[in-house]
């Protein structure tokens, strides 16, 4: 698939030809991951290193915790041997932060300034919706040549198939549900998971499924805690005494069935209602009389070691990020499609939330209670 | 090791010599699982039954519940074709409650009609201090023929150096501390884990070593919060920004450091005090200003398949709890001692709580901040 | 995407329209798995059922032991709860096998007499490249109505993104690379890991770069052993001494560059080549003089329990099986394409062998010695 | 436990008393690792190295490749910072290979000349029976202040109950077996499972229990081919067609039951028989007709990261090692017994091998078929 981005070529750091065809006089690339911590940042990190180093001859520049080492000029050399070991490890060893651009007057400027002190030709930007989306709009004001990579455990981030880090959440949440499982049928008992996706639910679709939830709760639709109540006790009828419950933590009810606290505002202007699995639970129990337990599984979702898919899909992409640099096209972020890797426009990935695929949440319902 | 525990054979089952040793007419043999989930139940049962049916000939009932199948006569039959496929699968399938025979006038009573009933000649109970401190007393009632098999994912029970589901846990927890470190370092974070061991840190003190916790906070040693959050303070100005800090859900603040809430009363009388790893995390944060979050890892401790050392152990307890009834050694429980497995009186087995050793506990503190 | 199978309803078991709407009269499914054990098997199955059961009142038959079953009539009923607890079971609790319709002479007759004689409406076969080429066959011929499943560990049925069984497979690959390093670095030591792949390398190519390969061998790329050796001895120079080289099955060497055994000839007429890993060992160790030992995985790559992507996979694969069934769309299989689940011709399924996608490769390649 | 081991403090490089006791002028201890890898190495050097600095503040050389570092005189330095990330990594930071002092003529001298060169106090060696035995001859010979720690993943050294190494090993032996299951199920085979134990059958053993194995075959019991035939085909009849044959590399058949090659000799003179988990394989399908496939587990038992239990055995066992030094306590091992670290004398701990708990075995063969 041709990208659509327009290839910038900023006047500060101009990209002269020869330069990325000549291993000789390589580029000087910037390399940050901003936003959460999610498994696979390191091998992402290792997949623009090692190709930028060995097939180009770049140098490449860490900045350290996200924009927050663009904007101070806090760095680290980055090269082939620097990155021994991390494949497997999860965690960056970039450092990431919440800090961006425009929570300061003269970010933007700062910015401009790191980047013309350290010679930076292009800037790879491995983050989720926020860090990317400051990654469109410094690309929009032709601050900077950028090159983004999704990495998000929610797999929110539109016009790709999958970001990094969310099949390792995947696996994770469903050995949990296992683990669950066995304790919710020796006790005879509901137990609720509250796992994360605040905007979305593919984490709890994948995961309810992978699991065998009985009933799983998702922000793409609503729900009336009346009716989960009654799908459980039609259950127990039919003799089934043990059930799972999964809860995305942004779930939320129907207007009118429950009320829940007021959400709070992130940093991205987003609301977030906390502790919905709580309160799944309590409406449950009430109403049901079933003995009903949650859990909240927490930051163990988002750490560790990544899956040996999301191994593969970060380096593919860490590789892809670089390639997408020396053909000079920026504007970009590398994306799944159809089992390759392709480039698309950072306005369009950061534009739209992608919501769980309509099918696979008719194959999870089928096995609702 | 030669058991203590008399030999009683009460008058309403007699176990007469000959039965034991004539597979062709074996005798009838009750099991049942009492308490929490955890892991390695099937795995016990199945070793119980595998060796009575096999080497004895003997009927295995299973009664449902816990007590609660006794005192009601609630029953499935046991047999080596029942458990097929058990080993490797968490819970139970007899399944389990918290239910005792002192919780109502005439528990012991309807225990003994039962047990006349079905013709059970004796009891193996597995289960954890509340479960084999009603078989010690039954016991010494004169109620029933016992044997106990320790299972606690707490591994609180005296005389025996481990229960079975306990290094499972340990696991468990360490996976997820595995997992914590790589957020706590990509974020400069405190990351606070919540484990279980209400009364005992066995869980928190050997998954705190294997994690490579910063701090671990036990109940056998009431804390200084203010000390906590020195020794972050000290790790910090030396350079090193993420911490780890294991707390077992019993751990309690020395007097006069902090004031938590009053402790709820459980069933078994013991105090439990909701929360601690919140509080810890609070209070941290305010007294380093350093960003802290807590995990409450909660019920995936306690589910699932259990660890190959458990099942190894679950196997040879359940095994040897079978060879213990056809020795007419009663108001036993089995117990692992020197790498062997031994019979010891039940009454010592639940009046002592098991605390962690010291030695190990000053091997975790010479890993802490 | 549209299906191009046409839709063909044989005479001897008409599908009456109505028959699908109305749940009180369901059809009768057959369903059998075929081929070699993978992971997922039970899950797809489980995903076929509960649809057909519950959204159309189906029965279902299950035939033992894929085309055996069938060819002899040997069958099992399947409803929802023969099916509970199998979604994290590996294996098939159909039994598997390699028999054919055409190993006997009249194998299709006594396929046609079983359908008939269990008035079975449509089959649904979840099965790798032989399996499925037989359904292909039947369907031309007007034996029966059938709906492919593709299932295969190797990965490499066309038409398809991914079949199930294929990402276990590669999570079972990448630990044990990720175990073999430590060995590898604590002797100085040359790893050679021989993975499934007779006549592609997905799962090479994928846990190589998961688990941080020096050098894949594939078959879709024959390989000349002394290039081979050359750059480990490259690496060597440069001061890295332990080296993991992971080699497909049905890699093999560019002609003339060693002598390796004749192939063998497996039931479907493909060749095969045994013990290239130990050849390939033996050829290194004797032109670098590097310590170096070889692991021939074997079947644990194919057992076990599904991964949290299988276990989805095998779950939508089955629900839209019998949503195919339901619109009569026969001679089908279903299929991975642009992340949803979608049906393609079975003729055009098994006509093509599905190569490792060489962007992949080449990525691959970037991170070779 | 006292240990029983006799002080020896030899002239070269004598303890003064003050020394341990003043953290200011630390004791140079030297660290090495010996035979083949093992989970678990890096965490017991870390705990040495902890314990050392940070309690006596000592200075820690390492010695490189065991015994070859020690001859040759090829260290590096050891701090606490050094050993960061290392507790949940498998292999050894400091390398290991099989050379012992008395490959070369010189070699003891060599090792006297590198210990006074590099003015060590005491000598923590961590191996296992190979490594230690060397330490026990240096030990009686005077040549050097040394502790043993036991490492080796057969768990075959005396006078401890356990080494470390051994769990990991069992539970990555445990995990394949539960995937063989599966496979042997789907299509009714024997799946026979060679795994390491050259010497005795701890890990067959355990694994074994573990895994639910219908037979295993250990050193410790000549085995006869056609009884383990017998008991299959008596299976088959009972309607079980799947089994899995779980056979220790060092298992070997009674006299005269079948023809064997004849075994190779080991580094340290012991006799090792290759491959008896093919012929095994291949005996049991021309003796019952049973389809019968053989996975060789191989290099993947001995790497990769520890488990929690051997995490904390390590770290306790390397503290302990510390401790003993600084109590100028030398020719011990570190051992477990009765779940506390205790010091046993090093010509003890090597003098004897440990054999399987003869009470386990009688524990495996309840399960056999």
């Amino acid at each position: 698939m041709p990208s659509t981005g327009a290839i910038r070529v900023h006047n500060r750091h101009p990209l002269q030809g020869p330069q990325t065809e000549d291993k000789g006089c390589g580029m000087r690339l910037g390399v940050l991951t901003g936003g959460g911590d999610c498994p696979g940042l390191n091998a992402a990190i290792r997949g623009v290193v090692r190709k930028a180093e060995r097939d180009h001859g770049d140098e490449i520049v860490g900045f350290l915790d996200g924009w927050r080492g663009v904007i101070e000029g806090d760095t680290m050399p980055l090269d082939i041997s620097a990155l021994r070991g991390t494949l497997p490890r999860g965690g960056t060893i970039l450092g990431t932060s919440r800090v961006h651009p425009w929570m300061q007057d003269d970010g933007v400027e700062r910015i401009e300034r790191t980047l013309a002190e350290k010679e930076i030709d292009a800037l790879v930007v491995i983050g989720g919706e926020g860090t990317l989306s400051c990654a469109s709009r410094l690309h929009d004001d032709g601050v900077a040549n950028l090159v983004g990579v999704p990495k998000t455990i929610d797999n929110d981030i539109g016009a790709t198939e999958m970001t990094f880090g969310f099949m390792t959440a995947v696996d994770i949440v469903t050995e949990a549900i296992d683990r669950l499982h066995t304790t919710a049928e020796s006790h005879d008992r509901v137990m609720v998971v509250e796992v994360m996706g605040r905007h979305v639910g593919h984490i709890a679709t994948w995961a309810g499924i992978a699991g065998g939830a009985t009933i799983t709760l998702i922000p793409e639709e609503p729900f009336d805690v009346q009716e989960v109540a009654d799908a459980l006790r039609r259950r127990h009828a039919r003799g089934r005494f043990a059930s799972i419950v999964v809860v995305a933590e942004g779930a939320r009810p129907a207007p009118g069935s429950i009320v829940v606290p007021e959400p709070e505002i992130d940093v991205y202007g987003h609301e977030v209602l906390g502790g919905i699995g709580s309160i799944v639970a309590r409406e449950i129990e009430q109403r049901t009389g079933f003995e009903t337990r949650v859990t909240v599984l927490g930051h163990v979702q988002r750490g560790g070691t990544p899956s040996a898919f999301d191994r593969v899909l970060c380096t593919w992409y860490g590789v892809a990020a670089t390639e997408a640099v020396h053909d000079g096209d920026f504007g970009i972020m590398v994306a799944l499609r159809d089992a390759k890797v392709v480039r698309v426009p950072l306005a369009q990935a950061v534009g739209e939330l992608k919501l769980v695929e309509p099918d696979l949440w008719k194959v999870a319902k089928t096995f609702f209670a």
